[in-house]
């Protein structure tokens, strides 16, 4: 393999959007949700492990999930864990990860990809990757995946392609972006759609070092001068007291807001490899297993009736758990918490809105 | 107080009627649903100890349930603890109670009650019963409290009154029985309140001795032969061994179906102390203090939003349990097991019949 290549792995989300079997000491990406026997970041990592050197895969995380890092991918070593003392979104995130892959090569072309996202078609994906790093290798593009839309869906970001001004990369189609739009309304994401200039942003990127470098020096100055102090301590004892000392102060941004929207450096590589950011429950629920009457369900001793559209989900095992005349609602029972709500977003998230501002905390 | 009253509590049922909190291990007559600091049994007993002295109530319930009647009545001695090896029905549980009162004292009048019936106007009834004491001791009649309806209930038998044959005694009316009906649906319902003939059947019974043993030697002679074998063997070593071997092959028979329906001695005697049998979810529901959205709690941790009408109990004290957009819903949650059903009987019902069929019976 590519000795230049080299993945970044985002695994620092703290994640309340699958409360409450996501929890704070035990967020999403850590966890097998969907019952695959691995959790969301050993399917990443094992996934990048096909087109990228493995001691070419780093993983940022937050202090609090070293543990949980080191025990679910044991093959990466301790210097490619990048511990966050504090969260600061992803723009510092990837800058940490930029400028220490660039101490050691200044050649690497980089994938940077959250740890909790759903891929369908691991073929499609790898192939995906493999071209989106040769076309990044030898230019100067920011690329951005852009999943071609399958449903008007209102929980993603969609980047508007200029279709005159595009590139052939081995079958695959790279746009120069005109925009980045926020999450549309229904109305809006049916208009989006049709147009067939929009794509699904997937917050994964492919660029060479050099480039996003130069586009943070150029965008996010603060950040970038803060990082490029550190040449002297990566992959030193003392990386670790100096990123604690920049954290403290690091602006905490985007790299959507920081730099992709502001760059004209912004390319996105077309892609359809049955994607999802996993990033609600309703999202999972569809893209989950179903019985006949539309539930998915998980857990042992569930017994249902008249329960359709729903997700009833134990996580205790020696509980049984009767259900009915319940319609597009969610049960899901951890051993400390309990939650019934109706499936979709907006109830969602008031519960746990409901949470955060209750003398409930502890169970976040 | 009269040294010729006595009391018979009838704790022998199973209750699925209130499962989960219920079980087989531990009916409803043992605990304290409505977080009084009482269980219903205790509740029973103490109404009692104002009018029958307490060397003369006794308690029939089945032999698994010894333990708990002797922990939660540590008053009542182990000879007034009647134990039932097989569950065979209320006229067997009175035989049994009738003939050993009767063997020491013949003059004996007695009350028979449920142990888990829910009284609101405790001062009326003991005035009740004891207008019916002074009736029943000196006639010959078979006295049946009845309930004077409140609303068109479709969960209790109904009593029809003779209006033109009836007897004042202290201010109460006793009517003769006319007919006994089973639960009507709404409609029937209706019509029995408006007609005025008609009270709810309460299962508290008030006879001397004397004439319950005439009626059942009347009604149920194979029933009374038994009972009546055992004058030997009652307040005895082998009234153990005795009561285990007739009731072996003893008819399983209610005293309402083999003795009340038969007998031309009922009469009924109308009361209005606040009775309900709390014979349902929905029944414990209505008489249970709510909050202003009509939702019936119990249990720490609970957080709700857009509930009402609804039923929400938790026995778990460290489990958080939200519930959101339910209404007219019952959710309850035990150690073991978690119920959510609508509240009404019906689906109530549904779900105690799949778990009888199913192959968890194990939590009944």
């Amino acid at each position: 393999m590519d000795k230049n290549r080299y993945c970044v792995i985002m695994a620092g989300g703290i994640g309340s959007r699958f409360w409450p079997i996501s929890r704070n000491a035990r967020p999403k990406q850590f966890l097998d949700i969907l019952g695959t026997g691995k959790t969301f970041l050993q399917s990443t990592f094992e996934r990048f492990c096909r087109i990228v050197p493995v001691e070419n895969i780093m993983v940022v995380t937050s202090e609090s999930y070293r543990n949980l890092v080191a025990e679910q991918l044991p093959l990466v070593p301790e210097s490619n864990v990048l511990l966050e003392p504090y969260r600061r979104n992803t723009a510092p995130c990837i800058a940490y990860a930029t400028y220490k892959i660039e101490s050691i090569n200044p050649d690497a072309v980089v994938v940077v990809a959250p740890s909790d996202h759903l891929i369908l078609n691991e073929d499609i994906f790898i192939e995906t990757i493999e071209s989106a790093f040769e076309y990044a290798a030898d230019n100067e593009v920011l690329l951005t995946l852009g999943i071609k839309p399958t449903r008007p869906e209102t929980g993603y970001g969609y980047i508007q392609c200029n279709m005159s001004r595009f590139h052939n990369v081995n079958g695959n189609t790279a746009y120069s972006v005109k925009t980045f739009t926020e999450k549309p309304d229904l109305e809006l994401a049916r208009v989006l759609v049709e147009s067939g200039e929009f794509l699904w942003n997937s917050g994964i990127f492919v660029w060479n070092v050099k480039t996003i470098m130069s586009e943070l020096e150029a965008k996010l100055p603060d950040v970038a001068s803060l990082f490029e102090k550190g040449r002297s301590h990566y992959y030193r004892e003392s990386e670790h007291s100096f990123i604690a000392d920049i954290y403290e102060t690091c602006q905490s941004i985007s790299i959507d807001y920081g730099v992709m929207e502001k760059t004209d450096k912004a390319w996105a590589f077309k892609a359809s490899f049955g994607w999802s950011d996993l990033g609600t429950w309703d999202s999972l629920y569809i893209q989950s297993e179903k019985d006949g009457n539309g539930n998915m369900l998980k857990g042992e001793n569930l017994m249902l009736s008249d329960v359709d559209g729903s997700i009833v989900l134990s996580e205790e095992k020696n509980k049984l758990v009767t259900v009915s005349g319940l319609h597009d609602f969610m049960v899901v029972n951890t051993e400390d918490v309990l939650m019934i709500c109706p499936r979709d977003s907006k109830s969602f998230k008031a519960v746990i809105t409901d949470l955060a501002i209750s003398d409930k905390t502890k169970f976040q």
